[in-house]
């Protein structure tokens, strides 16, 4: 089977994609919208993508890129706990620069904050590529955040370990297939009200899973750049439930009476919880 | 007076605060979060940052650091439409590689799989890095994302503008001060409900918005690291104005009936719309 997976390789993703399908042909893609399309397209059986983080939040991209298939779903979600720690030259000076990839810098912001709040940010390409900076150019004034093992691996010391706790970003595992209900999944869907008065349209269709008794796990709203909004719900159950579907049809409905917005509520995908 | 932008210099947030303080005395900080540490500390009178993408979504970053600060508010909002263009040395061949900072490459994601679907991308420390790497390289082969004028600056050919409609980032401008009433206003508040019964707690917070027939701009949910969650409700009005106050006021209630939980509701700032 083909399996594609956001590169470039060493990252997270092809961690996941090993472990998930070790026998498998994996293949590095990027950006994330192409690794969700060549699913879509079926150039691959399964994508692994990053959906959210901790610290950064829900990637967009992915969830707009899912939004606009036709077949594409989630079928799996696993977690990954994200470590970052802070590296130096043996010989370093005090610390006045501090290097990492963009995401990262922002994830250890409280850490960095508190402990070096003197220290200029500088954004590199990689977390890897801030360790090799450091070394290359024997920058005794700077440190690198990344993982311990690439820290280790060019050379440099290990001055601190995860800096930011509780860290960690969720991946999902793409196909056309859908899944069985286990009797505990998670579903995530979409809402795109045709209507535009958003408080009332939310507030009315979380009365919805509230009287279908369906707990949400989250919550998020963005701009459609048409002055409308679509909502991001992530439930407890399966698309395939009964009161799940039921409560979907009233939104349904209730938002869009005469059936003409197909894409008022897309189901992005049911996976176990 | 001394006010504190995210740096470095060059960006659009310096752009913002020449745009509005023309005649103060500017300083570059970084990261975010030591911008907003510097209102907070009374080193800088304002601080202005980044709290939105279209294409990105919230910066969790400025929410998280506002909700920790006791006096800092925002008092201002100002969007900056961000127009992406493509760059290519003069004698291009076939475009492989898109080179861009991260965020810009994810904000493009839509037009990079459908008008170079082949192509890799490669993240640089900022849009600027990537026009310069591309000339210093003489990497006929790629293109980068950036400004136009960073990009003929560069000495690179512009082959495509704008990139990603719709593209804006919303920036705040920060104080210790507090705003007055003007009438037309927006507020943006986090909930950080100490019981853990979710769908029940938002589903009956909106309800009380509801009810004192207040308008929500925009809610995102995130986890708070302790198996609870927050909530930030940007809504419409001034949390001076009374029906705002009653609402806000009864959430607390509801929330936190014994007032033993300071942090249940914070305010982040109310400004005009």
């Amino acid at each position: 089977m083909k399996i594609a997976y956001l590169g470039p390789k060493g990252t997270f993703t092809e961690k996941i994609a090993l472990e998930l399908f070790p026998n498998d042909n994996l293949i590095s893609i990027q950006p994330i919208r192409n690794v969700i399309q060549a699913v879509e397209s079926q150039e691959a059986n399964y994508g692994i993508v990053p959906i959210e983080n901790f610290y950064n939040g829900e990637v967009r991209e992915t969830l707009d890129a899912l939004t606009e298939c036709k077949e594409t779903r989630i079928t799996k979600e696993k977690d990954i706990k994200i470590v970052h720690c802070l590296g130096v030259l043996p010989q370093h000076s005090e610390i006045k620069k501090i290097l990492s990839k963009d995401q990262a810098l922002e994830q250890c912001s409280q850490y960095l904050c508190k402990k070096y709040p003197k220290a200029t940010t500088i954004a590199t390409s990689s977390t890897a590529e801030a360790a090799r900076e450091i070394v290359s150019k024997q920058m005794i004034d700077s440190a690198a955040i990344a993982p311990e093992q690439a820290l280790v691996s060019s050379g440099l010391k290990v001055l601190e370990k995860d800096l930011c706790p509780n860290n960690k970003t969720r991946f999902v595992v793409l196909s056309r297939e859908s899944t069985e209900s286990t009797g505990d999944d998670k579903s995530l869907i979409s809402i795109h009200p045709p209507i535009r008065d958003k408080p009332g349209v939310l507030y009315n269709s979380l009365k919805f899973f509230s009287e279908f008794q369906i707990n949400l796990e989250s919550i998020q709203s963005r701009p459609d750049g048409k002055k409308g909004y679509i909502f991001y719900v992530e439930l407890l159950g399966h698309t395939r439930d009964e009161k799940v579907r039921n409560a979907i049809d009233s939104i349904k409905k209730y938002m869009d009476p005469s059936g003409k917005h197909k894409d008022t509520i897309k189901i992005l995908g049911s996976y176990p919880n």
